[in-house]
């Protein structure tokens, strides 16, 4: 019960995720229904649930004593402890997934007695397969992600969301925001966390930078970005939990100190 | 001297926008040299000058009466007045080329006597190519592309750059963004004007909203929205000009009004 096999549970969470990949490609091409989660933006299709409940069975019917984290919520977690959880975001950038903005995927991590131990991202347009294992490295499609090459915040880009001075008004961009435009190379908002974590990790994208996310979100992205050289704090430089959500600074090692030391000045 | 002969034009030119693509994806591999144009975030390299000196060339060998407006200024038009222009952004996305983002692609625009005649938008690490000809509609991959579906506001998923409240001291954004933002599904913001046309174009984004470019970052560009049934003009409701840049509010006819509106209010 208490071994982790981790390159076996790796080989089988690629797996599952990619026919789930295949799944939602057909699901893609079906007439879609939308549901509003608090608002007009918000959004969940039919296909996030049957991703989730494709891979909850899937998952159990081979790892029936592991819990699993969903944001659809398909898996009761109940007052059960569970060494071993997956934490599965079944499509990560829903909306750009109904606007076939070839920006989604499907993300999975698996957490052992809290730590994060495997991660994996899929986009199933662009047929990239992001892979990482605890201190085994981050490899997207079988070739290694490192980021090796130190880079200066003059010479990045950066991915970010919306953020507020005030998230409850929504009224005025966080200064922050635009200092790091004026420091940087520019900003890229392209939605889905799990996609931005993985284009840091390739070196395209230089640091991810969001005020509020669920662990869900982040919880395979982080292993990948970490597995492949990368620094991830909360905004304020606090460690990120896998337990709860929050903020997170995910960025290239060389710039996330300067990203650090914006955010705390603005 | 006088015929337009847009099929004829129309096929040399995505011919050879097709060939400039594949030099591109050639340059990419090669170790890259950058400089600063105006500052360390507007960016030129190599390969923009040898793009734009390769479709000169190739154009000139075959139409040597066109004259051509080029992003690195190439083609010397001197005080000669041309009947037949081709408007050129050798790569529209620099920064996301640099950065192996893949939204970039070559852009090139026919104008003949001051009417958009050809537009033709090549992405090569997508191989998608957008292709319009005046009155004849526009394509991809040859693939007939058409905005039929209506849509409202609060189901549009909105593309625009970052614009400012006051464009000297750049300290907060434009208050009409941030409604556009509330009314909207959400923002993207992922750089290069003519692969930002071809996505809303395509239906993927249903507007594209920026505060101030150049005619080769949309010659080519508002040619295809157009023929795919979109609205294009202005932030302030006027035509938009061929001879000269400015601001853009392309969008999906359903939606032109309404962000109209948001724009003229805030």
């Amino acid at each position: 019960m208490n071994h982790f096999n981790i390159s076996e549970i790796g080989r089988f969470a690629k797996e599952v995720v990619k026919e789930a990949g295949a799944l939602l490609v057909k699901l893609r091409k079906e007439p879609m229904v939308l549901e509003e989660k608090h608002d007009h933006s918000d959004l969940v299709t039919f296909a996030d649930k049957e991703i989730e409940s494709f891979l909850v069975k899937k998952i159990l019917s081979t790892y029936p004593q592991h819990g699993i984290v969903g944001e659809e919520g398909i898996f009761d977690q109940g007052d059960t402890y569970y060494q071993t959880q997956w934490v599965i975001d079944p499509i990560d950038g829903t909306t750009n997934f109904i606007h076939n903005f070839p920006f989604y995927g499907i993300s999975v991590g698996v957490v052992h007695k809290g730590v994060g131990m495997i991660g994996v991202v899929y986009n199933p347009v662009t047929d990239e397969l992001f892979y990482a294992e605890k201190d085994n490295g981050a490899f997207v499609n079988d070739v290694r992600l490192h980021l090796d090459q130190p880079i200066t915040l003059k010479e990045s880009l950066i991915s970010t969301a919306m953020f507020w001075e005030n998230p409850n008004t929504k009224n005025t961009m966080h200064p922050s925001v635009i200092q790091i435009y004026k420091e940087t190379r520019g900003l890229r908002m392209f939605g889905g966390a799990a996609i931005s974590l993985c284009e840091v990790a390739k070196g395209t994208l230089n640091a991810y930078i969001v005020p509020a996310l669920s662990t869900w979100d982040y919880a395979a992205g982080i292993i990948i970005l970490k597995e492949a050289g990368g620094t991830i704090t909360r905004l304020n430089g606090q460690p990120v939990s896998l337990e709860y959500g929050g903020s997170l600074l995910a960025s290239h090692p060389s710039i996330h100190r300067d990203l650090l030391g914006i955010l705390s000045k603005h």
